[in-house]
């Protein structure tokens, strides 16, 4: 069995412009190597909070890289640059609203913002 | 601080016509008054289960109004007539799926019919 | 009062081609007959991962056979040939998000890759 690649993608204007460090992608890498037992290598990129940067990222991440899986991290919320869910949803085959609901509902239980979320998923290709 | 201003909109046919009065709009009301702490004043309208009538209601709250925040009540079940979660996502820049599903989970546990509701929320400016 | 219809629809390529027997509609027949006190009779279909076929088996369930309820089994998944809500979207006037909502939530309880449903519903007429 091949090695699965993983797409971390970090969104986020001023850690992309070097204002501050990014902690966000780090800290999905901790997660997936404390969780996960299979052997995996992941992909890190790190953009604007931008409809087009956010889609090409995942695009290439899927199509040229492979990646079976695709987290990000920032840009999910209420305000005017938090584009993360269009772009997802505009490079997506199918969306898959499961993903979505269990993140919120989880998150409520930690902090009531939660309910800002608009966390989503989908499918592009053979990427999640 | 300014005091906020939010927008409390009755949908429904029979109201708007004063077949009955309106129960829910005083309802949203005294609920708001009882839970928040800060000041804020009310601005309410009365309007019919029709998309246009709503949408406007909507926007001349958010846009004219300078409404924060704005409440409505009525119109999201699945008859026919029922179409508020239109009227809104039409006038809305994004859509917070969150509330939804809140919203019904927490009367799920009150009301087996919750699962007919479609309520909904967004964003329009800086108005949710 | 007239005794109610109900359609039973089985989304399945393999199915639908005899490679193997329809077991999910008989499931939903036995289900209905456990649970229901009321007087109904079903209309079973059969048909396979096709948006046209499943919509054609919607349409004419609820509106040439008058079921008031429709129940599909199958094609909600994130595979390809997994078009069963995107069928069902495209023949309906308003789609209910509350009932894809608490299928996933009971249906993670029981199992995980619930997570991965796209499980939907929506009315279309009088036809839920």
């Amino acid at each position: 069995m091949s090695t699965a690649r993983i797409g971390i993608v970090t969104v986020s204007d001023r850690a992309s412009a070097g204002v501050y460090e990014d902690l966000g992608g780090p800290a999905i890498r901790d997660f997936l190597t404390t969780h996960l037992t299979s052997e995996w290598e992941g992909v890190a990129r790190l953009v604007p909070d931008e409809i087009p940067a956010v889609s090409a990222a995942l695009i290439e991440l899927a199509d040229v890289e492979g990646c079976s899986l695709i987290v990000t991290t920032g840009g999910t919320g209420p305000a005017p640059r938090d584009i993360t869910p269009e772009a997802t949803e505009a490079v997506c085959d199918k969306m898959m609203p499961g993903f979505g609901e269990l993140m919120r509902q989880v998150s409520l239980a930690i902090v009531p913002t939660a309910i800002l979320s608009r966390q989503t998923a989908g499918i592009r290709g053979s990427s999640l």
